[in-house]
């Protein structure tokens, strides 16, 4: 049975920071036609992460309203790097790379999205048939005032950090992927919105309707307020394994449960409203969570063993559901194991935190630390155990 | 017989501007071998005028010093639109039109240039397999701020006049011709500096050794003040019949003469001295430029005819050789001719000038006018006489 315009909206809006605009989304839609809805992708890393999974869990729900998934690779924009919401040049990638993460890409979205009802394109394959001369041709419908509105290269050029003249290219390239994937509907994170928004200036220029442009939050990490990435150390790989991306579930306040259940659940209204009211015991909700991820990636038995293997490592062990948190600076990359115990209080001395750590009595994330001399990495969060009494979540601070 | 690394250095001198650097250029020559000399022409316009010369001149003067000329024509790069000193982004041109254009540069490049040796180049030989991807590379080896530094764009951007993406690729693109011809000196106009330097640049990166830079003046127009171009009025077209263009030669300013003979006459620097100083008698020397330029684009019979022809229209009609010039104010494109002749106090009123062209007593340029009606161009100069004695020469001045 299929939805009512109105109740499209309803689903598509879930999450959405903007969508420009929603009128003409409503006209798309009420065409009754699949619309050709694109969101792309640069194989710029191995490593996806559920941030990376917000876009994609948006065009799931494209897909289960009927519409047509246009799933993009960009390994030719790869090539030329992303700017978007960086502080300096991306560096460039190698075509072998490329193609590897591209490979992973896929692997993982069909996790998410009914391969049998996606379209799988790649730009190079209309970009690496682009001459010098068109490429050209496309640089001069736009002018380099408004490249330099965008937020991003204005900070640069402002700060007299260097842009690199390819990186103006690189809306344009993602515009054209447009004009020639004849999108519907495209969509970003919040800091692709300047690249999405010169897709519909390109397609107007050659007479196309304007893509609708959906923008969606990029997701916090483990620590809540940096935006997810490997680089920060806050990020759950989507092939971590069970136990690990289970326990890192559990490890988010329950603000940003409410917020991933938002963004990364399958879960409907219903329940979201329930977590954010925190009608649901956020214990629960958690787990719950946490299970559903685990299932997503790795399988319902692999996520029924991560459960249990989480409730014996600290619910058996008699970890209170009301963890104190601890703010420390993060002065470096990484602390000496015994000053983080002496620093988040839970010990009086290094002396001390050496004694117990020999003695076996201190967890780190529920992992027994056996060296003294051990480093943390001193970013994200970690749960610090001493025997069964002591703990407290520790937050490192960013100076 | 060969000259010395001295002798040579002085001839590259003569006209330039700026040699960077000329140790540099010291070094090359020194190695006895023939440097590639570089210099390029968007063929971007159907009229050649003695303005686009000077740079032909200069590469003759390679030529006659035994170095190899490339005379490169920028069919691809006139597809772009050198913004180089333009004020506003230049309209890109159709194939056709530059096909036809590139063959009358060719044609009047040969009646200075020996064509036996010179090496004619197309840069969409090789701009032309450039990929988009290659284009992309290109880019990222040159900055967005220091594009912005490039005068012209400065101005531009902070006047708030667009500037388009493709015209950041220009210098880059020019630079990269630099690279593929292996070019060890590039002639261009002061305007051009900067692309000029990009090519130095560019071919460190690839290892080559940079290219001397060397530049030449902009030549003044008819008027003495603005550049020579076609739109400003004040130009002289190569292909100009030759008594027109020997008119226009005995027209400019004694100061711009010795203008003209430093950058467009194959004189000697004894009579470019003569010139200079006075000791040439200013009449003679005009006469002997003005056949000089003639003969080289019309032949020496062309020249002769030219001659004979101006001395019987103003000399032998008692044209004296010290004519009083009236500045006027360009109020506009035009300017009715009676109201010439009383602004320009040869007659008393317009009135008078109406009567008098009546009665065929008033010539312009020496060409006699017979239409009350008629409009003059007001730009650049025009030599009015009325009657046998009443003379002056009109020069239009910018608001």
């Amino acid at each position: 049975m299929k939805k009512s315009v109105q109740e499209q909206l309803e689903v598509i809006r879930r999450g959405a920071v903007e969508i420009i605009d929603e009128k003409e989304l409503a006209a798309k839609l009420a065409r009754g036609k699949p619309l050709r809805v694109k969101a792309g992708f640069d194989p710029t890393s191995a490593d996806l992460h559920l941030g990376h999974t917000v876009l994609i869990q948006k065009l799931r729900h494209f897909q289960q309203l009927g519409h047509q998934v246009l799933f993009l690779i960009g390994d030719f924009t790869a090539r030329i790097g992303d700017p978007s919401g960086r502080s300096e040049t991306r560096p460039q990638l190698a075509d072998e790379e490329i193609a590897r993460n591209a490979a992973t890409y896929q692997e993982q979205a069909f996790k998410i999205l009914d391969a049998d009802k996606t379209e799988v394109l790649w730009n190079s394959h209309w970009l690496d048939r682009l001459s010098a001369a068109d490429l050209v041709r496309l640089a001069s419908e736009h002018t380099v005032a408004r490249m330099l509105e965008r937020d991003d290269f204005d900070k640069r050029h402002k700060g007299r950090q260097p842009i690199g003249i390819h990186e103006f290219l690189y809306p344009l390239v993602q515009g054209y992927d447009s004009c020639e994937m004849r999108a519907d509907v495209e969509l970003g994170g919040t800091d692709q919105k300047f690249n999405l928004l010169v897709g519909r200036d390109l397609q107007r220029n050659r007479s196309q309707e304007p893509q609708v442009v959906v923008t969606m939050p990029l997701l916090e990490g483990l620590d809540g307020v940096k935006k997810m990435s490997k680089s920060y150390g806050n990020a759950i790989g989507v092939t971590e394994p069970p136990n690990e991306m289970y326990g890192k579930v559990m490890s988010i306040s329950d603000e940003l449960m409410a917020r991933y259940y938002e963004l990364l659940s399958e879960a409907g209204q219903e329940v979201l409203d329930d977590v954010s009211s925190g009608r649901a015991h956020p214990m629960d909700a958690k787990k719950a969570l946490a299970a559903e991820l685990v299932a997503r990636f790795h399988g319902r038995e692999a996520a029924a063993g991560a459960e249990l293997e989480f409730s014996k490592r600290f619910q058996q062990g008699g970890l209170p559901e009301d963890i104190p948190e601890v703010s420390l600076d993060a002065d470096g990359d990484a602390l000496w194991v015994c000053r983080l115990l002496s620093q988040s209080g839970l010990v009086s001395s290094n002396g001390e935190a050496k004694r117990l750590i020999q003695q076996g009595g201190v967890k780190l994330d529920g992992q027994r630390v056996s060296d003294p001399a051990a480093e943390v990495p001193a970013t994200g969060s970690v749960l610090v155990q001493v025997g069964k009494r002591r703990i407290a979540r520790v937050v490192f601070q960013e100076g």
